[in-house]
């Protein structure tokens, strides 16, 4: 299959990723840590998505807290493309922002919207399916959306209800919020309803135009940045126009409210994917995900300078430089950096977050 | 009452207290740390002890590994009476050996004999507990023991049966080994069983007597160095000789064959003591101590530079300088030097032990 040389990567960076506290911070989020395998999770994402598109039609939209980090692990990306959002404004307008750049570069631009902070285990797979997305994008003013097949009843991730069949994909009937658990279980028993994996794909034209009717009081703010950029009033602009931007997820702004003029008349379509992908949402996300790979003698994990274990059983240790004696603890979370210590359990990992909370509010700024 | 000026304290301080790993270590044992206070625990046995004897009166057995920090950490002491063992063989050698020092220094001399890593609540109860035995041992060939009335069915000390009264003492007619849960709790529902605190009184002439009659390979021995003292000679002499000493405790050469010879001929005394004694034996009764005396919410002790806790109760934490999380986690002992993480519960903390243990086995030095 040949590359579709309108395909136009672009990596949303801007998260905190705070429940990978202590080791996410600020100016070291998630998608800047490595945490599976050498490469930083970004630095997979752009890696893997090379091979489609080369690194002059790849886009970053993130912050400025993060983008000197960006540009460091990614030297090789066009540095103006690597975007720092002046305030945080949702998905939605850092997307549309995208739309109406790419536009003016190339109208016939698809656009495919990536998370930075992912795992794919099957790459061939992964590409495969975006070329299949691609296409179905490219042929006219339809969305894509990369379903994953949930394995569990999963409370923690927003679901796509799918309806009938469109080439490789699916009709999208139905976006819905995260389920409580029973509504979870009845989702995955039903058999036609996806995790939305945050990955998109669509022509710059479909999303600017979705944009002036769904947000027409953004839109034009928009398309005046887009139109400063590779000037020198792109920074004052940018700086002055975004914050104007409407706080939202491109899913509330555009995917809802086009899912509901119908199945048939939404043109959004789910495509399936198989390539073994994984949000790492937790550090008991990550536990699992590695526990996996390399099955360690009773699942416990440790990185550490040296390790003595008795009695225990699936732990997840960090503490790198340090020699780790774990005595009769069982399904612990401990994480050590050089200024905190975080000890938790698997089943308790979700409330990481609730740390880094903490931290703002007392404004402990050094230790997020 | 007057202070008995024939009273020389000496301090056996050459453990190890690999139960406190990571803190403790070869060179820094539990003795030497600041476990309740700001002092260590061997700067508060000797500031305990001075009302009752000065400086110039008070000895201390170590070993080579701590006798440098034990030096730093008292230095109004005389150097010269700060001992350290060329080997370690066990307390009856140590203890013969203060004998026949002291019995060459002061024929009169009462010696008392003090761990150097405990913990006393009531200090003036303490010196009128210890004036008491004084008075006993100092009275003839008496050996006066400090029995704790046990305040729970305890498996880790060992026990001293209790028999007829003796002033305000009672002749002891049984030395026990360490009892399993059933045995302990016969002992305790007895009233009349106590635990062997390790602290003793005896005249020097006494000890010295008990050691020519139970180990009389061992006391020449320990005379000669003793009559080395003071003389350039000494060092090499305690060098030479000391190894050749039985490896041997107190109790079992000397205490237990003695009791066996009956209640009124083993002229044992034990002085039931109520100072609140504790042994700080592992991290978790260090936990117990200091939550009793600091009553903390939801009996979390947190040493860091800050602290968020969430859903967590009953954990004792050690990582100065670190701000500690700690979230949905109950009853664990985390514990961080700069080289070291342990984690365990408290209800494992008896196990620490092991790890040193198994450091000891792997030869990881610089770890112990």
């Amino acid at each position: 299959m040949a590359k579709n040389s309108n395909f136009y990567p672009v990596i949303l960076a801007g998260g905190r990723g705070t429940r990978f506290w202590p080791l996410s911070r600020r100016k070291r989020a998630k998608q800047l840590l490595a945490l599976d395998g050498k490469q930083t999770m970004i630095q997979q994402t752009v890696a893997r998505l090379l091979p489609l598109a080369p690194a002059k039609r790849l886009w970053i939209i993130t912050n400025e807290d993060l983008r000197p980090a960006i540009l460091k692990q990614l030297p090789k990306l066009p540095r103006a493309q690597v975007l720092a959002e002046p305030v945080g404004r949702n998905t939605a307008p850092a997307i549309g922002l995208a739309a109406f750049l790419l536009l003016r570069e190339n109208p016939e631009a698809v656009i495919g919207l990536f998370p930075s902070d992912h795992v794919i285990a099957d790459e061939e797979q992964y590409r495969e399916t975006l070329e299949r997305g691609i296409e179905i994008a490219a042929a006219g003013a339809n969305i894509v959306v990369l379903g994953i097949r949930p394995s569990r009843a999963e409370t923690g991730y927003g679901y796509i209800e799918a309806g009938s069949a469109f080439r490789e994909a699916l009709r999208v009937r139905r976006f819905t919020e995260k389920p409580d658990a029973e509504k979870a279980a009845e989702f995955v028993a039903a058999g036609n309803y996806f995790w939305n994996s945050g990955m998109f794909l669509w022509s710059a034209r479909t999303l600017a135009e979705a944009l002036r009717e769904h947000l027409p009081k953004t839109a034009p703010l928009l398309e005046e940045i887009a139109g400063a950029f590779g000037t020198r009033k792109f920074a004052a602009t940018f700086r002055r126009l975004y914050p104007k931007c409407e706080n939202i997820s491109v899913d509330y702004a555009v995917l809802e409210p086009r899912s509901a003029k119908g199945e048939q008349a939404g043109n959004i379509f789910c495509l399936p994917a198989d390539f073994g992908w994984n949000d790492l949402g937790s550090w008991a996300a990550l536990h699992e995900h590695h526990n996996a790979k390399s099955n360690p003698p009773e699942g416990n994990l440790v990185a550490g300078s040296g390790v003595f274990l008795l009695n225990a059983r699936g732990n997840y240790v960090y503490a790198p430089g340090k020699f780790v004696a774990a005595v009769g603890v069982s399904d612990l979370v401990v994480v050590e950096t050089p200024d905190a210590l975080l000890i938790t359990t698997r089943q308790h990992a979700q409330d990481v977050g609730k740390v880094v909370k903490y931290l703002d509010e007392k404004k402990m700024d050094k230790l997020t």
